[in-house]
């Protein structure tokens, strides 16, 4: 069997991946009289006098709802909100098996931003916080926004930060091993959707001032038509000497090209174009802009891409869990910048310095030591 | 410590009550790659093509959202939806313990019928049932029978009839005792809210022609002043003789007092003026309208109450775990009135005829018989 039918078998054995689990026990009356009714009374009593005790007495604390709309998922694009559920069952069991997070999936029906954010509004009782997912950009932009000014819990986009968090921790690896400086990079990024914009804007925050963002028209400078809002705004701060051209012209003479954005789409020419110690970031799957031999053949020092089969995959996972662990451990209302940041120092910093090789600058999905040390970093952030 | 000290403490020590459990593994690249990207890609895929695959492939069949606006909690009132959590998450664990259904939270920020109905119908993807818990009437017959009517799955208000199942569990089995037949009996009920509306449909509903609800103001009659919509459809079906007056006057010559309404409203002279062998549910939590042991000393037959402590608890948990159990195996569109009557005749007789005694006409709520019959008796009507 090949992993598509392997993974058909194991969501139809068990009937998808997600079920609810008490963590009380309900075996006599009394047990009855405390967990439900009289004694529910109680805490409901609390709460409605001190609305923070929620906290104190629900498992809203540990809840995350896995938002989507089904507009952007995996590769398979705007297939909706009931075909989406296997990935935002998959994102829940992550959750929990990661970093003991408790989450559920909230598939909406509506590509409406305003119904969307109110959907969320609505239902936010019960949840404390939000992992939005697969939301096609530049809604996801918005959406993520206006939870975040309307909401007191926190909100995270994973396709944007998770990815921009990873992306990040690699390259500050890949500077620490060939003693580049990261400031110093120049930079270009292909593909402008959530993944993108957040690596721009995260590089960014660290300092980062020669970057370029393309789309599939070429690079995005201050002035070119037909820029949507998102990218006019990115245009502000990227792009500094307004270079113009199509990804082969762009690509000539930076030291990084990460690409969130289709298969096949760099030469080995392109690798060849840029300069020495090249760092190759191929994030499309499952098939990578370029394939990792290609790119190291033609001069690429660091290859990194999504996928399992290769080393240094840059896999969310390494982020996601960690930071809503921390962030729901000291009830912070927010994701920061800050926490990003330094979140990914410490997905790098779990690669000691004699560990890590061309080949090892971002940890193994599986490594252990990778959520309890994000998570942390969320924490130092909203405690120190 | 008092059972709402106990109580605080179990969620406190808990915080909450439910958490979520992942059905598969997830401890290798393997694993990760069937459960999330990139074999994820095929069950949404499948669900694409055919929506029904989601059935298949997801754990919306098994999974119920417990739905509330927290404006009718327990004896509680309108505390609003993040006060009510620790009574839905109460629910969610039941349906697990006792029936092993998924079951999640969702208190909605609203107390319109369109907004409560509209999200609900939003986030409907990953939804295989709907309970609806704790909401005011008349708003909640509305919410309910407009959820009926636009979701293609079981649709279900417990306070409405869970109860109203169990009582009529609980009249048959008083009728098998005491030799009445259920056409013949003269039934006031007390209490027009949610409870009081269904227990009448149902009894109605299974031949019994003599039934007067009341409210504050008296019996309800065709024509009285001041009906809400619900009360006047109701006149429309009971008390058939117009009969007029208050609780004490109704009372006298009935078979059956059934009461979800208030404390102490019911005295020993009232139960005298009943018929002989009169039959008293007096549901009123924590405080019955009548005590049993008044009730008995005044020619109560078979006196029924919603507390634990009592012989002949009128409890919920025998009938929704079971209901949804049956409806979600089969897949039941709807929770019809024929489920609803076979589902109190199999919890009534899950007591044998040699059991039956006046401090026993209805089941333990932990009667281990009580889920799969009420289940099969669901299944029954959908399958045959």
């Amino acid at each position: 069997m090949n992993t598509n039918e392997k993974s058909l078998l194991l969501h139809e054995e068990n009937k998808g991946k997600i079920s609810i689990k008490s963590k009380v026990k309900v075996e006599n009356k009394e047990d009855l009289s405390l967990a439900y009714t009289p004694g529910v009374a109680e805490p409901c009593r609390r709460i409605h006098n001190n609305k923070d005790d929620i906290y104190k007495y629900t498992s809203k604390g540990n809840t995350v709802a896995v938002v989507t709309d089904g507009s952007a998922v995996l590769g398979l694009g705007d297939i909706g909100p009931d075909a989406s559920l296997p990935v935002m069952e998959g994102k829940c069991i992550l959750f929990k098996e990661f970093a003991d997070v408790d989450s559920i999936p909230i598939c909406i029906d509506s590509n409406d931003v305003d119904t969307i954010v109110n959907t969320v509004k609505l239902i936010q009782s019960s949840i404390g916080g939000i992992n939005l997912e697969d939301i096609s950009a530049p809604r996801c932009f918005q959406i993520e926004e206006r939870l975040k000014n309307e909401l007191n819990i926190p909100v995270f986009h994973d396709d944007q930060h998770g990815t921009a968090i990873v992306v990040l921790a690699g390259i500050m690896n890949s500077c620490r091993l060939l003693n580049k400086k990261l400031e110093n990079l120049k930079i270009v990024i292909n593909g402008s959707g959530a993944a993108g914009i957040a690596i721009c804007k995260l590089l960014y925050k660290v300092g980062i001032k020669e970057i370029i963002l393309c789309d599939t028209k070429g690079a995005i400078y201050k002035g070119r038509e037909n820029l949507n809002w998102i990218k006019e705004e990115i245009s502000e701060i990227t792009n500094i000497n307004l270079e113009k051209g199509t990804l082969k012209d762009i690509i000539s003479g930076k030291d990084v090209f990460i690409g969130v954005s289709a298969p096949d789409i760099v030469t080995g020419d392109m690798v060849k174009s840029m300069n020495k110690d090249a760092i190759i970031f191929a994030l499309a799957n499952p098939v990578p802009e370029i394939m990792p031999n290609i790119a190291k053949e033609n001069g690429a020092k660091i290859v990194a891409t999504g996928r399992s089969d290769f080393s240094n995959q840059i896999n969310n996972v390494l982020a996601f869990p960690g930071i809503f662990r921390g962030a729901l451990d000291v009830r912070a209302k927010e994701i920061t910048d800050e926490m990003k940041i330094e979140a990914a120092k410490a997905i790098a910093f779990t690669i000691d310095d004699e560990e890590l090789r061309e080949d090892y600058i971002i940890p193994d999905s599986f490594n252990k030591k990778v959520m309890p040390a994000v998570a942390e970093a969320v924490k130092k952030i909203v405690t120190f």
